[in-house]
């Protein structure tokens, strides 16, 4: 038994056990304890975990987070609910614990992150810029949350560099053929049976396209993400958000 | 000298000028005379031309075909504006010359015409279908009269088979982000510079996808399909409509 | 409880276990009972089950279709194994018990029935085709073998058109770089972690390319192919080969 | 008129042609003078030109910067055969002009570049990677030098971030299939009628693939970078190699 000592938060849900069966696949890391519901957190500190991955509730992230940092315990948290002001208390903890990392990220598939930075260093080199996002048909919401954000980030980085709207000539439109506008930016949702999570983002100047697609097929793809910000806390203390902070871009 | 003898109406417009060049370069085809406004139609007879292909305007086509079936010559015809009430007349003059065949096809693509096809056959053992067509930023109307077309005949095919609508459990929408709908069908237009015509038909259930893309990239892509109308015509009497009639499907 | 009863042998294996639940989940038709290792044939006659599902091994699906034909009920046999010999043998049977249908299918992917379809009859419109397969990187042979059979019949669909080769200019090749030649079509596998099984045709001429690709993203793409073979059965007496014999093609 | 002042060596060639129109498009851009076989250097001089694009010829590339250096007239250079030894006679003439900028680009297209770059830093986060380059059938070589030096790249930034070879476990392989070997990365060509120039990197991890193309229509597609190298140079003393070193990446 060698490497970086993980235990998992929520160990026994659907994400949970993902995680747990990626840190006992990598010869890096060694699994030491799931705590879930009714479990005692000092479940981490008898077994001298290092880091501890949290996808967990809103409800209790922050008890979670708070007993960890105490303990010097770095934090790989995927749990969502975090408001400026719950990021703040946060760092108020970190700075009395100087030495602990705590990653705090809403998407953990690294092929999102990455098609997201890529698109947006590329938008402001094209005339034109579209975004087609397909899923399965059960999605509630069209177009999809990497979608409307993966367009924020297009339509802010064209208006920093002061390139105008894609042009469009349509005059004759049949109601919604051209999509839905986000910052400027046509956003296309599909819904197809068969489909899991895919996104493509398509730009185009004279007589080149360059398009950056992203699938992702099942749910083990926050995997590599995961293993990836567990690698990373030790060496990085402090807050950190979002993946792509820890990323080499 | 050898091959059909092939003439061409409007031989010094663009698209005339495409299929001058086709069919000087196939091998069992003779490229006779090109007759364009002003000149007489009687280049035609004189050159012993066997097939004309006609893209002119719907102000001269009908003048331009009983000249040419009242002479025994063939006819492989682009040119738009035929409603039900030109092609009986056509019918009546084709009675009195039996011999001779008339084509008369809206889009000579033979890829758009094979797309139309494999999607409408496609159709009905899938649960979803959605077109996507993409065109450059200067066309004026969305969706492309080929994607309304292509969903008109999925949506026949599977209303057909009576099967439902494609599942949607779309609940927030941002407007526009699901599409156009024509016949039951979604159909999304991009518009983006660097591309010429694309169209994807994609079809999904459970597990598993089928696409169907088509690209045209250059004007060129409807001179294959107009010399297979031209190598035909000799064999097939009478009135033919729509490219697909002389495809093997 | 209504609508054709259908059973299935090996009922336990990965597939069988996802037909049983595809069964049971359509409206038309009723799960009866499982046969697997052990158990008695009989409990399909008792049961009185109309048609049987055979995923099981080329060791045993012999005696399985003597005593389903023997007894009156159908079946649709995705076993492998099936020589001309064994056929001819299914057929002796088939002819002594007329009412009786059988489907054997080496693939119930309705997609990748449809690609070969398609492709097979798109061949000879087109000067160029090429087809690339791209698969998980646990595979031991490349091309799959749904690849080399699409070839084939791309292959043998323009020798019996009379079309010659695909051009290619290529004089200096890194080896390997141009892929695999099957019946003069070039193969191309690509093995890539994340992916399931998905492949493309690719056919152009002048100006235009047409694709057709097919994506399998789960072990549940066969269960559409074998519904509709169990829905088709009663009423096709016989044997059947293939399962695009059943599709309006 | 306004704007800077530019000028183009080998205005008459192909090339040359799409250059003068598109800076004569661009409303920040001047057209001065074209300066082919035969014209003097001087009609750069005599109309006070600021900068020069050359896509010329390796014979007669370093007279044209020489003179340009020495008349403290920006370039940005398009044409081949710059070895090292040809680029430090550059730096030296450089550094007794030290207010002039020139820029030596082995590739205009925004997209190729941007393409290659984002495979290179994307490559060590995926477990496996392949390329595959698609090409018009009279290209002579394969795989393309694009293609080439891309997986170079990408097999350069996998080596210094000690990625393994992309997983594989084919055991039986039709000569071919697999492609060709750059620096472990797998390369396929595929030579179609109908295509231009056309490249995918594709990467994949667990449950996840992300697919960064570039499609190359016409010649056009180096325009845009020409003009931005013609933008760049007047604020970039000094030698700069590669359109990326322009782009805020």
């Amino acid at each position: 038994m060698s490497g970086i000592k993980v235990g998992v938060l929520g160990s026994q849900g659907k994400v949970g056990q993902a995680i747990v069966a990626a840190v006992e696949n990598a010869d890096d890391l060694t699994y030491t304890v799931g705590v879930d519901k009714g479990d005692s957190l000092e479940f981490f500190t008898d077994t001298e975990t290092q880091v501890v991955v949290d996808f967990t509730h809103p409800d209790v992230v922050m008890d979670n987070l708070k007993f960890l940092i105490a303990n010097g315990i770095h934090a790989v948290v995927g749990t969502t609910g975090f408001t400026e002001e719950r990021l703040d208390i946060v760092r108020g903890w970190l700075s009395e614990n100087p030495g602990v990392g705590v990653l705090i990220a809403p998407n953990f598939a690294i092929g999102a992150v990455l098609s997201m930075r890529f698109a947006a260093q590329a938008a402001k080199y094209y005339e034109s810029v579209e975004v087609i996002e397909l899923h399965h048909p059960h999605k509630a919401d069209a177009p999809s949350g990497t979608a409307y954000r993966t367009a924020e980030l297009i339509g802010r980085a064209r208006a920093e560099a002061g390139v105008g709207r894609s042009p469009d000539a349509t005059t004759e439109e049949l109601d919604g053929a051209r999509g839905a506008v986000v910052d400027d930016v046509r956003v296309h949702s599909v819904r197809l049976a068969g489909l899991v999570a895919h996104q493509e983002v398509l730009l185009g100047t004279a007589g080149e396209t360059l398009t950056i697609r992203h699938d992702s097929l099942d749910r083990a793809s926050f995997a590599p993400g995961v293993l990836l910000g567990v690698r990373s806390m030790a060496g990085r203390p402090g807050l950190t958000i979002g993946l792509e902070e820890l990323m080499d871009l």
